[in-house]
């Protein structure tokens, strides 16, 4: 008996993916360069040259019995005890091995997070506009997603929006700051509003809430910009982490979930990790990926792209009369359409040959995603188009 | 709020793993060479030297951009291509890419076929002695795994026994051959009166019942074995495969699911796998692993050493008056105890440093397994343990 439930949701094509075909089809058709295609959040700049050095070395010294061999369930401990020891460094808290569990990505670590710390029936909380994958992973957990409306002045958190929502059913908060598609970084005053709200809806509630920290975008921070540890501010909080932009290897699917130190029974839950492996299906990434990255723990690819096109963007769509919060880091903008409806702005744009991701799926009607993760070239290439669309809107 | 089930979790602690730590640790103690660890099915001979120079190749040649970057969510193309290519060949059956996902194993692969080939509620049957992991990899999917009794006269399939279990709840029936824990192949006759007694059914019931085939042992089969292809006998077949016991890299993560190109919906199923990815947490292998074994698919690492552990150990057991089947395949053999308690004989054996595992997990009593993925070596000095062991059983 084929399964209706994942049949279904074939017919729920990803907005995104889908203007990325279109957009790769026309290419082909008016060439590359007549085809501004700012649909998908895929890394620009390849991975730091060390990044290739790192795995030619390993391969060539490491017995392969054991470099190729079945990991621990919680990943390399050499790696997990790397990796707390730089979150220690950097961040100050008291990490050590028995905080982190690897995990594919952040996708896989939010699958772990997610399923510790809710049961069937419990509601994880995001905050619009939020990242649409995150509807099949917090909905097959179990755990319904409820979603806060925006706070459209500065895509920081609705908070009376939010007091509506949260109850005692809920059992985590996630958050994503840097934010897709925002851009935005939460403010410290944000950050210590949320926690402090969190901490007395535990004491009125009698359980804990915990924050999941979805950080992709954790080392795309533009210039002058602080972007708060939300660790330092409540302490349970479970980072979901992904390596894929900060080294541009997305395809080697590495991340990890760290649980902060000073979390309730935090050794407990990364524990539990490896049982939730169990039942989803996947123990550990790839050895070689894990000890890769456990090199570079401390560098980046050269992300200095994003910030530059991000200037040129904003500049030039504030310039044109486009309402929008100015990113503090990712490689995303998210400007006010020029009409109520997002898809019918997003269609008009594409007559100019700009492949805009309307924001409808991402919880907030009336603007859209710009990901900038581009050459500087195509973005300058582009500004023409925005211009005789906004010139479009004006007749 | 911690999740209760995953909590629980961690006090069933796999019995295979544990007596693994036992042994590490006494071998710490008084020598490994004097300790005699059969308690893993870890691969002991390294992968093929080309798998390495294949990996360097790769990260030499390809642009970092595209290596690294994202994958097609089914797996990338050229690999789903090759295997279909690898099996059309070597198996007879039409297929091509569309029937191939990669996944994390024969793991990944698993949480990927049983989702997609079943609902909350269904049953999905497997056969006594099984591999344990399946009880979390099928319960997590909300169906319920059922178990047949072994049939202990060959470790064939006890058909008496598969007539009372299956019911119109049955989706699925989840298969591993050669086996582990008893490393015999499933017949011919076996799987042609499988396969009719499904089809049988299918009929009866008016939906699939598919056959979801664990196939990571599918390599290693011994001299003048003909291992039936199940997906020639059966349409609505789903082969599981992992690289990680023909290759000997099962720290890295990588196998595909495979779907006749003649079961019903065969492509949909592909789809639906990357629906069920979204929700599970697991978006793809990692790209580099998935190259490199694209360049493998006719390869082995060499297994021969398996075969003379179990020449070695059958005969030197049956001479000792075990009871106990022939392996032709894998690298395990399951003999019977020399007393009804299972775990009062390993209890036992561990005092003649013989660290072997009970039956009882693998659903079929009063049995033990033994892991020969070892050097011949350790077989040859474990021989006296084994015959001072059964001596002590006549006193």
């Amino acid at each position: 008996m084929i399964s209706q439930k994942f049949k279904d949701m074939l017919n729920q094509k990803s907005v995104i993916r889908q203007m990325n075909v279109e957009a790769d089809a026309r290419a082909k058709e008016i060439g590359a360069d007549k085809v501004f295609n700012y649909s998908l959040g895929n890394p620009s700049v390849p991975a730091p040259a060390k990044f290739n050095q790192v795995l030619k070395h390993i391969i060539d010294t490491k017995d392969p019995l054991s470099l190729h061999g079945y990991s621990e369930n919680h990943g390399i401990y050499e790696v997990r005890e790397a990796v707390a020891a730089s979150l220690k460094r950097r961040f100050g808290l008291a990490y050590t091995a028995d905080h982190i569990f690897m995990a594919s990505g952040a996708a896989g670590a939010i699958a772990h997070a997610a399923r510790a710390v809710s049961a069937p029936g419990d509601e994880i909380i995001t905050f619009a506009p939020f990242f649409p994958e995150y509807i099949p992973y917090i909905n097959e957990t179990g755990a319904v997603l409820k979603v806060v409306p925006a706070d459209t002045e500065g895509f920081q958190i609705n908070f009376d929006e939010f007091v509506k929502l949260i109850s005692p059913k809920t059992s985590a908060v996630l958050i994503n700051t840097p934010n897709n598609p925002t851009g935005v970084v939460y403010s410290k005053e944000t950050i210590q509003r949320l926690a402090e709200l969190l901490r007395e809806k535990e004491q009125e509630y009698g359980h804990e809430i915990f924050i999941i920290s979805d950080e992709p975008y954790r080392e795309i921070v533009f210039h002058g910009v602080d972007a708060p540890v939300i660790s330092q501010y409540y302490d349970n909080t479970i980072v979901c982490y992904s390596f894929s932009k900060s080294l541009s290897i997305p395809g080697e699917r590495i991340g990890y979930v760290a649980v902060s130190p000073k979390a309730k029974e935090a050794e407990t839950i990364i524990h539990m990790c490896t049982q939730i492996s169990r039942g989803i299906g996947h123990n550990c990434p790839a050895s070689l990926i894990q000890l890769a990255v456990a090199e570079l723990l401390d560098e980046t690819s050269d992300l200095s792209v994003y910030e530059t096109n991000r200037n040129i963007l904003y500049d030039e769509l504030t310039g044109l009369g486009f309402s929008c919060v100015k990113p503090e880091g990712t490689f995303y903008i998210f400007p006010k359409a020029l009409e109520d409806d997002a898809k019918a702005f997003c269609k008009r744009a594409w007559e100019y040959n700009l492949a805009l991701v309307p924001s409808d799926s991402f919880g907030c009607p009336g603007y859209f995603r710009i990901a900038y993760c581009v050459e500087t070239d195509m973005v300058k290439r582009s500004l023409p188009a925005f211009r005789a669309l906004a010139e479009s809107y004006k007749k």
